[in-house]
């Protein structure tokens, strides 16, 4: 078994072609000449999550593997953006927005990827080759594809069906993306399943352009969000970010559906395959337990951004508050505001919003219908609770929101 | 009633939109300001015809209305022709040739336009502004226009409905041809039909440039050929080239159909149109002489490139050829080969292909059996005739062609 290419492959969706990108490393290993792993990214303002670092930690994988990331910063068409602004995807970035959300995104991937050796990692902008091209380079390049192909792209394909505009210059981008990877020379192009057209449009223009061994494409899957059903962005607020804490990683890969669990092992964590093999097996078989195999993908997973120690804390105020149903040692205080009292007691849906513990009055409303809203750990059934107020008294809405409530 | 406008619509068939025409032309009378009349033509070599006279006659009234004509050579897409291949219709053509087929096609629309005057004619290559656009440039130009748009114009909607492919470039050359539009700020462009597509990109483009009056869109029909069904062109031979001799042309214009007769005289003649649509009611109504009208079409065509007198002696060599039925001044001669005789005679359908008046034995039967071959005047009625041949005999086959033989 040829162990670098197991670990590479391990969780891809797809490599095309696989025969092609064994040669690459079998090729690497004998002339021991590092194989150009491209990665292109847009400078928007990047917030990165468990999602983005399933590609980040096999691009790490490679680096760990000897082999060197060419990061490209799509700096030419952030500038470009949509002069006309029909289109609400882009916008015109200025140099200096471009440089902040670069640095910025540097910073973040600098937690997955060693970012600082040279012979490791390359930082390109892709204005650098495609701001020079002359028309008759750009016609010569279109010229490669027809119509028909570029409209079999999926999202394409779409909204020519449904009539929505398609702009011409939207034809650009996946040659633009694909020249990149005949200016910096790449060997495999990273990306997620929604990449496999462009990607292999660089792989198209590298062969048309004399490259003996064009590049190979490495998909991996898109990582579904902690509601177990839809891509994990931030929008749909079924993410986990980088950044965040240990406590809220950790408290977030606990609330996951339970069919989550082998596939997070797998694209977020380096547990042995035969292990989440065995999991995925006992968890179809409605054995083992879920929950102590939750706990360790959120130690896991919080480890890596955080170190051993914070994780196994996390687990540990985790069990604290939620298995042991006691309060956390840190809670938010909220200053109960003197028009909401009477006598000492204020409406509980009101104070409710006014802490921040719900969104509306019909969500508050809802919450302590439910019986899911306590003070002081006693459950408030009423949506028209009255509530006598202490100071120092624990309000909680939910599982995991609380203040501690103090009348100044 | 706009005497110019009503000169310059003649024949038209279709102006967009007319209302920007008229106020264009009494701008100009206004100020006194030549309005800018755009055509663009490929530089491959040329072989004009009444087919592309019908555009550049239009062009002849702008000047002798006072209008300048800007003539554009693609010289840009000529250069750049198909890198791969993949189309036959374009192939690349070298600086010389470019130079050269632009100095043939002057020489031949010089007939017909006035080229050497600069106030009324301007020369210009259209590499000089497509040649330095960065791509940023051309992505804001493509940003235009979306794929529906381009799919819809005609000849890329029926590829695309007959899955034939339309290579990425070709939705190029309708941005390329409106972009000179913006850089030679034309008023008018002048096209056939065909055009009508890319001459409104222009018309957008001017206008998304900020220009106040965006161009208009004179579109002329496209002409038939003497066939009377098909376009006119040189490979269909159904053509009347402008370089062909007075002789050719008049007799060429007295083989069309009858329907064309009007037609023609509206765009290849300045015949008026009153009477033009008098001529057209007789001949729905089969009245009239339609060979008189032919005689009087053919000898004003003739006139047009050949001057008065050389097209009335076209018309009376014609006349003694066909109506008086005697052998022309010039008859070419045919020695006949010895193996074609045995006693001095001949098989007649072996002689007319071997002269050339048949293009096979088929054809030489049938044409001896409808009784169209005479020599010397007789009619040889039967499709094995066998000629008793003397020198300098008269041998004709149909109307017009005929040899005189020679037993060397």
């Amino acid at each position: 078994m040829n162990q670098p290419f197991e670990a590479l492959k391990r969780g891809a969706f797809e490599i095309i072609p696989e025969k092609d990108f064994l040669s690459k490393l079998e090729e690497s290993a004998k002339t021991t000449r590092p194989l150009r792993i491209k990665l292109g990214i847009d400078p928007t303002a990047p917030d990165i999550h468990l999602g983005h670092s399933v590609v980040l930690r096999k691009l790490r994988k490679f680096q760990e593997l000897g082999h060197q990331i060419v990061l490209i910063i799509g700096d030419f068409t952030a500038r470009i953006g949509d002069p006309s602004g029909r289109s609400e995807t882009r916008k015109v970035l200025s140099e200096a927005e471009i440089e902040a959300n670069t640095q910025t995104y540097l910073a973040q991937i600098g937690k997955i990827l060693d970012t600082k050796d040279k012979a490791r990692f390359e930082l390109r902008y892709n204005s650098e080759w495609l701001a020079p091209l002359t028309f008759q380079k750009i016609i010569e390049l279109s010229h490669q594809f027809t119509v028909a192909q570029l409209l079999e792209r999926q999202d394409f394909a779409m909204r020519y069906q449904n009539a929505r505009p398609i702009g011409l210059h939207e034809f650009f981008y996946p040659i633009m993306q694909g020249y990149d990877s005949v200016a910096i020379k790449s060997d495999v192009e990273l990306g997620g399943t929604d990449q496999k057209f462009n990607i292999l449009v660089g792989r198209e223009l590298q062969r048309v352009h004399g490259f003996a061994s064009p590049q190979v494409a490495l998909l991996m899957p898109i990582l579904e969000g902690t509601d177990g059903v839809a891509k994990m962005s931030k929008s749909l607020n079924n993410y986990i970010g980088i950044t965040e804490s240990a406590d809220e990683m950790f408290g977030k890969v606990m609330r996951i559906p339970d069919h989550l669990i082998p596939r997070y092992f797998e694209l977020l964590t380096e547990l042995p395959m035969n292990e989440v093999v065995s999991m995925d097996k006992a968890l179809k078989a409605n054995q083992g337990n879920p929950r102590e195999w939750k706990a360790k993908l959120g130690e896991m997973v919080a480890a890596h951004y955080h170190g051993a120690d914070a994780a196994r804390k996390a687990a540990e105020n985790f069990d604290r508050v939620f298995k042991e149903k006691k309060t956390p040692e840190e809670i938010p205080e909220f200053i109960v505001p003197v028009d909401l009292m009477r006598d000492g007691r204020a409406v509980a849906s009101k104070l409710l919003v006014s802490a921040n513990l719900a969104p509306s009055m019909r969500e508050a409303k809802r919450l302590l219908s439910q019986g899911s809203v306590e003070a002081d750990g006693e459950s408030l059934k009423d949506e028209n609770a009255v509530l006598q107020i202490r100071d120092g008294m624990v309000l909680q809405a939910g599982k995991r929101r609380f203040v501690r409530l103090r009348t100044g």
